[in-house]
């Protein structure tokens, strides 16, 4: 699922409610990072911030989808959830993130990037124990 | 985004964290349904019901992911859920996703139904306001 290149990362809103967005992120090992990038969803960048900042346990979960239900599989994430603005730790996220994805390598995100130590793994496949 | 094959439902945990898992779904106007097949994800299932019991509102994304981030979207749905175990709601809601996804037609899920009455929805798209 590292190599998955897109996960949905649910917050939870002060109201008590689930926030949802997609993104992109880089696993090391128990570390996922993810970047607050430059496109027009100023609003939505800072919910998730303002969500992680006052409730730090984040949900995500990497699924995978064909018309043969045999090969669906998911696995959801769970872990606590930081933003860090400058620092080797926004350095190391960019760097791990650029590595993945050619396109932040073109065009790369300013930050802050979310990091995310996680605590928790469960995976389910259709067919079956995950490997 | 009616046609998606798949969404994301994020409830909220009793403890107050995200709960996530892939969802089919079918849309009515402002009605979607989703239902909890009979694979073996037991557990998931349920704990999405008695979330859902707990704390109707959730959260359901439907996004579209290509590397070509020019086109990416997604949509954002915000309702209130309730399960519906038998009669005209779960029917109905069976026969909609039958009517979607031939896999529903060769092996019915025997229900219950997620019915969540939708009242927020969100898009973006990188390219600009969305169609």
């Amino acid at each position: 699922m590292a190599s998955a290149r897109v996960a949905r990362l649910a917050t939870v809103e002060a109201d008590g409610r689930a926030h949802l967005v997609p993104v992109c992120f880089a696993l090391d090992q128990d570390t996922l990072y993810s970047a607050v990038d430059a496109k027009p969803k100023t609003t939505t960048a800072l919910r998730r911030l303002a969500n992680v900042a006052a409730r730090p346990d984040v949900t995500l979960l990497v699924d995978h989808y064909e018309e043969d239900w045999e090969r669906l599989w998911w696995v959801r994430l769970r872990g606590r959830a930081r933003v860090e603005s400058s620092g080797p730790p926004l350095e190391l996220g960019l760097s791990l993130l650029a590595d993945k994805y050619p396109q932040y390598r073109r065009r790369p995100p300013p930050g802050p990037v979310l990091v995310v130590e996680l605590n928790e793994a469960r995976a389910w496949s259709a067919s079956g124990p995950p490997g």
